[in-house]
Parts: structure tokens; C-alpha cells; sequence
């Protein structure tokens, strides 16, 4: 869903943090404050109350990603929490924009917590590659984003998703086959004026008229309307929305027009960005190759771009630095651990040695490096795993199995 | 295509005749000045070179809307001409757009043509309904514009377009079935700016974005690439499109685009608008039922109309009027009789009977009485015995015979 555009626009503030669906910045040292895009936006912070509840209905202990605070805001997550409860159906929608063929760090990050989501709650899954959309942002033809489409879906199938819960569809493919789609498209478009996605994506007069009128697109599939073979034609299942915090204002359009359209407004839970290697003021992007680690980098790769990028002043003793408390929160390779490191005591201890200057920025970056290899290297095996046939079940339509939905 | 608005944009100037696809008015007492928008469009006008060209490389006579100027204005006839001679490949597109169930006059007379063009020159017809356009615009759910679409495909069968040559398609079902199609609809919307639909189209900010892109919904059709089932994949068929001038605005912005999406621009030839009942200044509209011959009119109904709407003056001594000359041009009954008749002996002996006060005003909405009977009759009939079947076989995407298209 990004564009991987990073020049600011002209009404950006230059003080403020700046977030859309194109851009993140940050001009403070500490990176984007979240604490204030939640006041900004309108969300609610995830709170210790909002965990221990997650943890008491599901009998599961919360998902690092949760208890560390990546996964930090939401939007009626007690609803979806009380559906849970009265054995009520929900389903999650997230989704891609296919703009490379290779994925990075940033994009598998929302990927592995609906996949925790879907496995906690056992529930469907919809996944939406927005192939149309990155053919009309993108200077790439419209059968290159099909086929990055394509691509992605292996990465994010190598992930492990359950065939039997999970559709991932192309919207070029999932458009022109499915009519209640499309209507649902039309339904958003009706309701939502130039006025309004200018306020809400800043877009001009001299954008073009696809770029206008793609947040519908993005919209449609948070109603289970969209899905006819999906969920047996019920049109009234609620969807919960995993996905990074700049993709916010797509769902905000489409809370603010669901009733009008007879549809359920859709919950999400929205996650911090991924930093890029060079520091927390901006996050990991598909067009800064020097700013990002990817799915297919090779150990040698993951090595040499941590060692290189992953905060300039690498290799120097830190210990002064980090007495000044909280400086290594800041800290790229800090950062990633967080993101990645599943094992809490490992996990606590690194950032107790780490903070007290115990342990050096190499040895921390050594740990990162490893782990990065070990994650990407089991990625790598298991992609190489899925074939053209599996990807072509998963984006069939078909009745998705879950114990709740009947 | 039209959406049956009547009240006029802010920004249309008091003086001047005004024509988009929702608008068409005039203040001057003989209506549209036909020349001038020829200018204003930058289009060309239909001279009598043209009219014998095409009845020498057809070896047919024109048609009687051909010939008494009805159809009166075009862009790049002559390339189809040199196409036609040459045994090269072309086909015709047309539309409607469905918001009410029944159709009138006034869309009667674009199809007429069409079925000329197409036994005339033996090439294939695409027939839009933009079902998804009337549902954006109009006070109707998404299920009513398709199902008016289905209506409104009986009504075009009725009129005995060849099954083998014909293909007929609601926007929501194609749409939702050929992703070449998606694929056009997006290179269109990818290529137009939100600048450039409000300088065509005069949309602004308060306009829905369904509104805003729809454009290329239109647009996508006048490709040979939107239907590959239709031309063996052939996607380099010039297009020749039939419609009257108030459509104009969409195939401008077409033809601007069709080069740098790989496509050929295509060409048009516009007809003059059917005038409502009450006279030359506005079109027939079916928002306004006392405007409108119906093709659903009984005999008794279409009397009462035109004894009682076809000019208010109906019923006094024409004679004194009739002597300025040129004044009947505008009788409203008159101008019917110049779409309908077809035969041109009894067509000019009644016009130089009427123009001279021989007839009079009441004898000749008589004959036009008469022949509207018998038309909508025989048309109703017709489209009784359209059945659900037929509907379905014009409307299901297949191979499309032409002598020429191989």
C-alpha cells in the first residue's frame, strides 16, 4: 500500500512528525512520536489493561510485538476482543502494495503479527495486493505490478499463513472477478467526495484521477460483502485491520462512510514503522535498497549493510553514550531486536547489558546480524519452497474454514 | 450516458448555448446552434462530400439521419472511410446509460443509426450500459442500475442488432469479468488528472470521486484491447463510435490519451439531440415525462402528448407563422418527422406542404401521431419477444463475426 515516495509535500508542516500513506519523516532525534499521532489521528493507545485482556480471553500470552510496544494503537480492538468473547465471527484484512519484487524487513513485521492474530483468535484472513494502485503511482506497467503481485504473494505465503483460513488477492484479478467487489468499490465512491481525500491523503488537482479514487479500493475490503465465497455471501462479518500506522487514514474514510453503505465500521490495530538503517527519522523503504534489508539479501548482504548503514557512528565504544539513560533506544540495531528477537529473557538481558554499556554497539550489532540471518535465510529456504500452483490456490476464492464463522 | 439533469452549472455563461454530458440548453428560440458547437468542440462538420463518399464506397444510399443533418458533425471519418476501402478492420462502440427502466425517443435515434452503420459497413458493435455510472450519479441502489441496464438491453435488442456482430455489456458485470478491461480503465485513470476532468467535465471538489474517475470508465471501450474474447486479442482495432455531441466531452479526453496507452484514437460521428416535447431549447430527458415520447407509451398516450405538449400553440392557423419562412424548422412536430420518417418523397412533399400552409399544423401532427404509433408499436411488440435468454446471449463476451475482422 506504499508508494515508497519520500519527498515531503508542499502542506507538510516542517516542525511536526509527518506520516501518510507516502510519507513518513521526523525531524527529532527520537524519531516519530507516536503518542502524538494517536492524539493526531484519533486512535487509542494500546494499553497494559488492553493486553492482560487479549491474554485472559485468548489463555495466550500477548505477542512480543504487543507487549514492546510496536503494535501501540488501534481502533475498537474491545469490540472485536467482546465479539471474541460471545464466539461472535471476525475476520482480519491487511495487505501490500506490490511496488518490487522484493519484500524487506518493514513489510514482514504487520505479516507476523496477523499471522499471531489469525492463529490466536482462528479466524480468516484477507490479503490485498494493490496492483492497480503501484501501476498507477509507480512508473511500472501494469503487467510489472501484476507479477510483483505474484512475487510478494510467495514471500508472504512463505510466512506460513494457513491455506485453509488465508485468501490473498491481486485487485487487477479480484476486481474483474468478483461483481460484489466492484459494487462495493462503487458504493465508496459514491460517498466519498474530492474535498474529502484531499483533506484526508493531500492530493491536488494535478493528481491523477486513479490516484483520487483508489481509497475506495482500499476501503471495499473491509466489508465481508466483498467476499461472497469467502464467507458463504454474509454481509455483516466485522474485520479487524493489522497494518502500519500510515495506512490509517484509508480506514478512517472508510469507518467514516461503512453505515451509510450498510457495512460494519472495521477495527484496526496499527504498528510503528520499521526504521531505516540510517536512523528512526524515517522508516524502511523498497526504493532506498541502502535503507533497508531484504527478504532475498544474502547473509554476506545483511552483514555488510548493518555494518556499513546501521547507525553511523558504528564500531565506536558507546559505554559514555550509554549512561546517558534511554540513548540506545534510539539505536538501529537496538531497534530491530526489538522488532525480531522472539526469546523475552534473551531479549531482556541484551537490553540490560546493552544500556549499561556491558555490551558494546559491535556485539550488539553481531547478535543482530546473526539473527537477521537466521530469519532471512529461513525465509529464503521457504520461499524457494512455495510453487506457482500454491500461490494459485491461495488466490482462488473458496469458502475460507474457521471454527467461528458458519 | 446521460444522467437527466436539467439545472444548469454555476459556471455555464447566460448567452451561450451550454452542452456537457448532463446539460443541454439554449435560449435562443431555434435552439442549439449546431455550427457554433462545432467550433466550440473543435470537431468537424458532415459536408456533402462526405455523405457521397460514403455513399460511393458503400454503394448504398445514406441514411435519412445522415442525409437531413442529424448526424452532422465528426472526428476522423475519412480514416474509417480509408480503413473501409482498404478492407481493413474497424468497429463501432456505442452506450446508454440505464437510470430508468424505460428508454425514449430521444435513445432511440443514436441506435437506429448504428444498426445503419453497422449493416452498412459489416463491422462489429460493443454497446455499453454504464449501470456503475447511474448508480454514482442517481437515487438508485446498485442492484436497480443493473437491473435497469438488463431493461434498457432489451429495448436495444428490440431494435434488431445481429447477434453474431453484437456484444452488449453492463459496466459492473464486464468490469467484474475482463481484467483487460480493468487494465485500460486504469491506464486511463493513470494518464488523466483531477485538472484535466474538471476543464472537460466542470466536476468540482464537492464531486464524488466515483464521479471524478468514471470518465475512464467511458473512455476504456473505444480500445480493441478491452475485448480480447471479442477480437482474438487483436488489440489495435480502430473504433469508430456513434453518440450524440453532448458525449463528446469523454472521447475528447479518449482521443488526448490513446497514443501514450498504446492505443487508437478513436473516431466519432455526433448527431443533433432529439428536442423534448415543449420545443427546440432543451433535449428529451427522462426525468421529465411530459418532455418524453416513451418506447413504453401506449397509442392513446403518445397522442395526449403530442396534442398536448408539441408546442404550446398547437391547434391555431400556422398559416400567417408558416409564412416566415424558416419557422416550422422549429415546429417540434416537424423535427420528429425529420428522425422518423424514413420514406423522402412523402417526407418533402409534407415538408413543402407545411412550409407553404398547405398543411396544417393540426393535419401534420396527425401524420406524426400515426407514425409514432406504428413505430413504438411495432417496437413494443419487438421487445416483447426479447426474452431473459436473448439477453443473456448479447450480453455474454464471444468471438464476433466480421467479414473484415479476421
Amino acid at each position: 500500500m506504499k508508494s515508497g515516495e519520500t519527498e515531503l509535500p508542499e502542506y507538510s508542516s516542517s516542525d511536526e512528525d509527518f506520516v501518510d500513506p507516502w510519507h513518513v519523516a521526523s525531524k527529532s532525534a527520537t524519531g516519530i512520536d507516536y503518542d502524538k499521532l494517536i492524539t493526531k489521528f484519533g486512535s487509542q493507545k494500546i494499553d497494559d489493561n488492553l493486553i492482560t485482556k487479549i491474554e485472559n480471553l485468548t489463555g495466550k500470552r500477548a505477542h512480543h510485538l504487543l507487549r514492546r510496544g510496536v503494535f501501540f494503537s488501534m481502533r475498537d480492538m474491545h469490540g472485536i476482543l467482546t465479539l471474541y468473547e460471545q464466539k461472535q465471527p471476525f475476520y482480519l484484512y491487511t495487505g501490500r502494495g506490490p511496488s518490487s519484487e522484493a519484500m524487506h524487513l518493514g513489510h514482514l513485521i504487520p505479516f507476523i503479527f496477523t499471522k499471531w492474530l489469525q492463529e490466536t483468535f482462528d479466524v480468516p484472513l484477507v490479503i490485498q495486493l494493490t496492483d492497480d494502485e503501484k501501476f498507477i503511482w509507480n512508473d511500472i506497467t501494469v503487467e510489472e505490478a501484476n507479477r510483483y503481485a505474484h512475487e510478494n504473494a510467495k514471500d508472504i505465503i512463505a510466512l506460513g499463513f494457513d491455506i485453509n483460513k488465508t485468501f490473498i488477492f491481486s485487485d487487477i484479478e479480484y476486481i474483474s472477478s468478483c461483481p460484489e467487489f466492484y459494487m462495493n468499490i462503487c458504493k465508496v465512491q459514491k460517498l466519498v467526495t474530492y474535498s474529502q481525500v484531499k483533506g484526508i491523503f493531500g492530493f491536488d488537482v494535478s493528481d491523477s484521477i486513479g490516484k483520487i479514487s483508489f481509497p475506495a479500493i482500499q476501503a471495499a475490503p473491509s466489508f465481508s460483502s466483498s467476499f461472497p465465497r469467502l464467507f458463504k455471501s454474509k454481509k455483516d462479518i466485522p474485520c479487524l485491520i493489522p497494518c502500519a500506522i500510515d495506512q490509517d487514514p484509508y480506514f478512517r474514510m472508510t469507518r467514516d462512510v461503512a453505515q451509510k453503505l450498510g457495512g460494519v465500521k472495521p477495527a484496526v490495530i496499527h504498528s510503528t514503522f520499521v526504521p531505516a538503517l540510517q536512523g528512526v527519522q524515517t522508516k524502511m523503504s523498497a526504493s532506498d535498497p541502502n535503507a533497508s534489508i531484504f527478504l532475498t539479501d544474502t547473509d554476506e548482504e545483511i552483514r555488510i549493510k548493518i555494518k556499513r548503514y546501521a547507525d553511523s557512528e558504528g564500531g565506536i565504544n558507546m559505554t559514555d553514550e550509554h549512561k546517558k539513560r534511554g540513548s540506545y533506544l534510539t539505536d538501529i540495531s537496538y531497534q530491530y531486536l526489538t522488532y525480531l528477537m522472539t526469546d523475552d529473557d534473551k531479549f531482556t538481558q541484551i537490553e540490560r547489558d546493552y544500556a549499561c554499556g556491558v555490551l558494546a554497539r559491535e556485539q550488539l550489532q553481531e547478535i543482530l546480524i546473526k539473527l537477521l540471518q537466521k530469519i532471512i535465510g529461513k525465509h529464503r529456504q521457504n520461499r524457494a519452497l512455495v510453487t506457482k500452483e500454491m500461490v494459485k490456490q491461495y488466490m482462488t476464492p473458496r469458502n475460507l474454514e474457521c471454527s467461528i464463522v458458519t
